[in-house]
């Protein structure tokens, strides 16, 4: 009936989580608003698509053939952050410690659902030890069953190489209670406790 | 760090029930997809805002002065169903049965959030009653408590036009089991319980 709205809710539903109703509520709102606020959006879209890359390197998202990071003087080339995707590099750079390089694998291996080792960016990371020997590898994937099994896949791929292979620590989030910590958490956070020291006089 | 994607995150948290999680998700979602699929959605919705205006009669989005249903022919104008907003139309004319016209009322009086009688299209319901002249008027607002109070308000207002006013009936919902209904909508269906006429010989 009314063409335009529809067909924006049609757009709007297939984004993932957004249901029908959530499709009619957006468009509502989007209705709604000033008119420069939701051709902000539309705006802002279009730009993020036509301007945007992969960078040839790391493969986040870069408006150049190398992103501000890979291109950077001021960061540590002898350091590689794997990451899944690009939203974990903003994580880690929100944190501000890291100065070392990335790169996006582009997801975990789960073989039972069709993430083999040829769809992730494993190939190319393997080219990059090669040509760009960092001392350090930090396999900074997530906490679950396949990024785990990643994990490990990529220890053993690089172990000949000569390279130091970290991972992120486990153990308790910060500001957790003891007593709502999951025993796996607790477990490794009790398998992998580290030394306190202070004020030893030898040291 | 990467201004589009940044840029795109931030306009996609300003719509409700975004988060800068989902928003992040829904950005990486765009950027994966299709590039025409991310560029039909921001097409969609520039269309949708530069295209549609209000109809002049009912409220309704249209793209014309008079939007699809008042512009018909095919509609009874002796009957106006007063509703919210207008997906509430859509959701209407999805059941194809009801033939008469619109009105988008705009949101329901809610005195206490500054939702007043001015803020809302009263005014203009009641122009339309004068040179309308409907027979009938559907109040079909929601089944909160503003909204029962602007039906009653409504109500109160025309009381003395020459015209049947009428409220969406209140019970049971398809398809509910009496034992998860609340006491309300309970109460309701026993207040506004119907006769059964099944086959009597004398009707």
């Amino acid at each position: 009936m009314i063409g335009p709205l529809e067909d924006l809710v049609e757009a709007l539903c297939r984004l993932p989580t957004i249901g029908r109703k959530s499709a009619w509520r957006l468009a509502l709102y989007l209705m709604e608003q000033p008119e420069s606020e939701s051709l902000h959006l539309a705006n802002m879209l279009t730009n993020a698509r036509t301007r945007l890359c992969h960078c040839k390197r790391c493969f986040n998202y870069s408006e150049n053939e190398l992103c501000a990071i890979c291109s950077s003087t001021a960061r540590d080339g002898g350091c590689i952050c794997v990451v899944e995707k690009p939203v974990d590099v903003f994580a880690i750079e929100r944190g501000g410690r890291y100065r070392g390089l990335y790169h996006i694998l582009g997801g975990v291996l789960a073989p039972l659902n069709g993430i083999t080792v040829d769809k992730l960016r494993i190939g190319e990371l393997a080219a990059r030890i090669r040509t760009e020997t960092p001392g350090e590898l930090i396999i900074a994937l997530g906490g679950s069953a396949d990024a785990e099994t990643t994990a490990l896949y990529l220890a053993r791929l690089f172990r000949d190489e000569p390279l130091r292979i970290t991972r992120l620590a486990r153990g308790l989030p910060a500001g957790m209670e003891l007593e709502f910590a999951d025993q796996i958490t607790l477990s490794q956070a009790l398998n992998e406790r580290t030394d306190i020291h202070y004020g030893k006089t030898n040291e």
